[in-house]
C-alpha cells in the first residue's frame, strides 16, 4: 500500500521460470512486443474504463530483486546462478504505451503495449494485468452505477466488503475516476484525494437511550454537517420524528437522514413528505443497502426520493460481474531488426489475437464532437485528417463507410522509453474530468446497459491484409 | 503487504467521526461488546471456513495514528484537538476472543468478539469486516471447489485478476488453507508459504520455430519438472504429439502436459490415450481456463482424464457470489459494572441480532467425532459433557432433541486480553490441516453443494429468555 514499496515478486511465478529459460536459451536480448487487451465489456455493457496506470508506473519504477527475493528464488532449485546474478543487477528496459486513464476502452484494443527484452517484456504480464484488470473492473462498474443515479451523488461505501485492503484503497480510487462523489474509506482520502465522508452507525443510536437523545448529541458535534441514520427501530414512527425534532431544535447545516434497510421507494417517499410538512426541504435523503444500477434505476423509475446513494458490496466487488478478463499476449518479435508479427489463433475466432506492433487511433466527428470510431494500424501508419478515411467491419469487410471532417487522436501515450518513465500521472481530478468529457463523446446506443450497439474497433486494411496472411499461414500449421 | 505496516487509517471515515463523538460526549470510559456475524454461506453452501484472523491480529498490534494520520484527520476540520491527542497517544486496551482459522463456521455464530471502551471496539469494526470477509470468502470458495475436485489437486491461477495485490496474496494463502495445494502467485509462497509452481505461457511457444522446439528447449532446462502447455496451436494434432516427441527423447522426471482451452473432456481423454500409447502413463494432465466447482464436477462425471486443476479467477474472486456478508453488530453495553444486552431490531426476522455477551459451543458425537449442532449461551454458562444437553431450534422450539454421550468445545479463544495479544497463530501448515479434520467432523448432508441441510446454530434456553425479554420490549418501542 505504500507506493513505493517493492513489489517485485507480486507476479506468478511461471514469469520467472520462463524468463530462466530464456537467459538459459541465450535469448536475453531477443526483443518481443506484448499487447494488453480484453474480450469482452463485463455485464454486457457498451464500453468499459481504463483505471489503474498510476499504480502500475509505480511499479514498474520499483522493478527491483532484493537479496531476500534472491534467497528465496534460490530456494526453489529451479534456477540458475547466472540468472539469479542477472535479476540482482536487474535494470527494466522495456519501452510501455498505454491508453491513459479515465478512457472508455473497448475489446480488442492494445490498451497496453510493451516492447523489450522478452525476458523483461514477459515478467511485468501479472502485475500489468493485476492492476489495470482490478481497477478498470471497479472504474467500468462504477460508471454504470453513477449513470443509474442521474446526477445524484454515489459515495462508494464498500471497504468491508473489498477483497482486501488494496481492493478498498484502489478500488476506492477508480471509482472515484469513473464518477463517484466520494468514498468511505479514509486512507483513499489521506493517500489518494478520494473526499471520504461518513457519519454513523446503528450502534451509535444504540449506545444511547433512544434515537432522540443519540442524534441530539451527534447534531451538538458535527453542527455542519450532519447527517443521522433513522432505520435502528421504525423509520417512518421513530427515526424521522427523532431527526425532525432535532433539526428543528438545532437547525444543524447540510442536514440530511440515511435509510438502510427496508423498501427504499416506500419509505424515502414517506420520509420526504414528513420532512417537508416540518418545513425541512433542505433536508437531504441518502440511502445504502446493497445497491446497484439496477435497483437504482428501479427506485428513480418508481418516484422514490433520493438525493444520493451509498453504494458498497456490489460496486467494491464488481459483484455482476466480479472479473474484468485482460489478456497479455505476444504480438511481435524482432529478429536481426526484423519485425515478425505474431498470431496466436484458436478455435474460437474471438480469440484470434490482431497480430504486430500497432497504433490505435480514435476518430472522432468535427462538428458533434462524437466519436466515429477507432482504427488498429500497423505502427507508423498514419490517418490524415485532410482526406476521407474509409472504416469497414474486420468480420465483415463488405460493410464500409466513409469518415470525412473528423479529428483524429493516437490513444496510445509513451509510458517508459527504455526503461525510463516519460510519462507524468495527471492528478485524480483531472482523470476524473477527463473521464467524464470522454464519455461525453460516446453515442447513446454505446451507454445503453442493455444491448449496446456494439462500437467499431475496426482494423485498416494493412493491417487486415496481414492479419490474413498470418492466418492463412497458421491454417496450414493445424492441419 | 508488508506485515508490519500501519494500516490504521484503513477504516471507514465513520468510525473516526463516531470516536470523535464519543469523546466529545464524555464516553471515553463507555465499555461496549460487539460481535461479528454473517448471515448466509456463499452460493447456498451448508458452512463457510474462518480466515484472516492472522492479518487481522497484525493490524491490531499495530494500530497507532502517525503524524501523518493526526495532521490529515486535523485538515477535515471534523474532530477537536483534544480527540487528535488521544489518538496521537492510542492505546488499544480491548479483549478480542474468536473462532480459530480453518474451522467451519455458520450463520448467526459470533466468530469474533470485542469487548472494550466504545471508540476503540468501535474503530477496529472496518478492518474486521475487510480482513475476516475476504479471507473467508476465498476459503469458503475454495473449499468447494476442492472438494469437487475429488482429491485431485487444485492449484490456485487467479493472481492476474484478483481485486489488487492483496487480495492476490491472502487470497492465495484463504486458498491453501482451504485445500487447495498450492498458487501461482510468487510472493504468496516468499512470505506466507502457500508453494508457489508454474511453467510457461502461450508466448513461451510462440517465442520459438515450432512447439517442439519450444518444448525441447524447456525441457533441457527444467528436466525435473517438466509441464508442457500443448494449447498455442492445436491441441491433438500438434501440440500433444510434439510434447510426446520431447517426452520420449529427454525424458524428463515429472511429466505434464496442460490444456488451458477448447473442451476439457473430449480434449483429455484422446489426450490419455495417446500419451498411454506412447507408454507416458506417468505423464500428467493439468487443465485450467475458467474452472470453478460446476465445471469440474462435469467435467469428472464426464470421464474427462484429469490429474490436476489450476484455478483462476473465479477462485480469486469468488465470481459466483463475491460477496461474505459479515456484519459487526453491539451486543451489550457495560453500565456501572452491569452488562445490558442489546438488540437490534429488523422487519426481517433473519436481520435480528443475538444479544449479550456470548460463549459458542461445537457439541461432538463421542463415538463417531462428528458435530451434533452449536450453541450459543450467555457467556459464563457451562455445557457439562456428564449430563444429557437439550438442543431446540430457536425457531421452532417445540423441536428439541437430546444430545449425549459427546464431548463439548468452546469455539472462540482468547486472541488479546486488554489490548495485549495472548494468542500466537498456527502455521499455515497447522491451519490447514486443522481445516481439513474439521470439516471431516461435519455430516454429509452439510457439505452437499445444493440444498444442503440446515446445520443447527442453537441457543441455550437462558440466552433465547434473554433474547425473547427483549424482543418484546423492543416491540414497545417500534409502537
Amino acid at each position: 500500500m505504500d507506493k513505493k514499496m517493492n513489489l517485485t515478486m507480486l507476479t506468478d511465478f511461471y514469469e520467472i521460470t520462463m524468463a530462466n529459460g530464456y537467459f538459459e536459451a541465450g535469448m536475453t536480448e531477443d526483443i518481443a512486443y506484448f499487447d494488453m487487451f480484453f474480450r469482452r465489456v463485463p455485464d454486457g455493457g457498451g464500453y468499459a474504463i481504463m483505471a489503474g496506470l498510476e499504480q502500475l508506473i509505480d511499479y514498474l519504477k520499483n522493478l527491483k530483486f532484493t537479496e531476500e527475493d534472491i534467497e528465496y528464488l534460490r530456494s526453489k532449485n529451479f534456477f540458475c546462478e547466472e540468472f539469479l546474478k542477472y535479476l540482482r543487477n536487474f535494470e527494466f528496459r522495456c519501452d510501455v504505451w498505454a491508453v491513459p486513464e479515465g478512457t472508455p476502452i473497448f475489446p480488442h484494443e492494445p490498451i497496453i503495449t510493451v516492447r523489450g527484452p522478452v525476458m523483461q517484456a514477459q515478467f511485468i504480464e501479472t502485475m500489468i494485468l493485476l492492476t489495470i484488470n482490478h481497477q478498470s473492473l471497479i472504474a467500468t462498474k462504477t460508471n454504470r452505477i453513477v449513470r443509474a443515479a442521474e446526477g445524484r451523488a454515489v459515495m462508494e461505501f464498500g471497504t468491508r466488503r473489498a477483497h482486501g485492503g488494496d481492493a478498498a484503497i484502489y478500488g476506492a480510487r477508480a471509482a472515484y475516476i469513473a464518477g463517484a462523489a466520494g468514498t468511505a474509506c479514509a486512507i483513499a482520502d489521506r493517500d489518494y484525494g478520494v473526499k471520504a465522508l461518513g457519519t454513523m452507525a446503528h450502534s451509535w443510536v444504540q449506545m444511547f437511550p433512544d434515537e432522540y437523545t443519540a442524534f441530539k448529541k451527534y447534531a451538538e458535534i458535527y453542527p455542519t454537517n450532519c447527517t443521522l441514520l433513522v432505520d435502528t427501530y421504525n423509520v417512518l414512527k421513530s427515526g424521522v420524528p427523532a431527526a425532525i425534532k432535532v433539526f428543528q431544535e438545532l437547525k444543524p447545516a447540510n442536514m440530511g437522514i440515511r435509510i438502510d434497510s427496508g423498501d427504499i421507494t416506500y419509505l424515502t417517499k414517506k420520509a420526504r413528505k414528513m420532512l417537508d410538512e416540518a418545513g425541512l426541504q433542505d433536508c437531504k435523503i441518502v440511502v445504502s443497502n446493497s445497491l446497484d444500477e439496477y435497483i437504482i434505476r428501479d427506485v428513480i423509475l418508481e418516484g422514490a426520493c433520493i438525493d444520493s446513494f451509498g453504494v458498497g458490496e456490489r460496486l467494491i466487488t464488481a459483484k455482476s460481474e466480479p472479473v474484468f478478463g485482460g489478456v497479455y499476449k505476444l504480438a511481435a518479435l524482432e529478429t536481426n531488426g526484423e519485425l515478425i508479427p505474431k498470431i496466436k489463433i484458436s478455435e474460437n475466432v474471438e480469440k484470434i489475437t490482431n497480430p504486430g506492433f500497432k497504433n490505435l487511433y480514435r476518430l472522432y466527428d468535427k462538428e458533434t464532437g462524437k466519436v466515429r470510431g477507432d482504427v488498429m494500424t500497423i505502427a507508423g501508419e498514419v490517418i490524415s485528417e485532410d482526406e476521407p478515411y474509409e472504416l469497414f467491419d474486420p468480420n465483415a469487410i463488405w460493410k464500409r463507410t466513409k469518415v470525412e471532417n473528423f479529428t483524429v487522436k493516437n490513444l496510445q501515450v509513451p509510458i517508459f522509453k527504455e526503461g525510463k518513465c516519460v510519462y507524468e500521472s495527471p492528478s485524480i481530478e483531472e482523470i476524473r474530468a477527463y473521464c467524464k468529457e470522454q464519455i461525453g463523446t460516446l453515442w447513446d446506443e454505446t451507454l445503453r446497459f442493455e444491448n449496446p450497439q456494439t462500437y467499431y474497433v475496426d482494423l485498416s486494411q494493412k493491417m487486415w491484409d496481414m492479419k490474413h496472411e498470418l492466418l492463412k499461414g497458421q491454417g496450414r500449421i493445424k492441419e
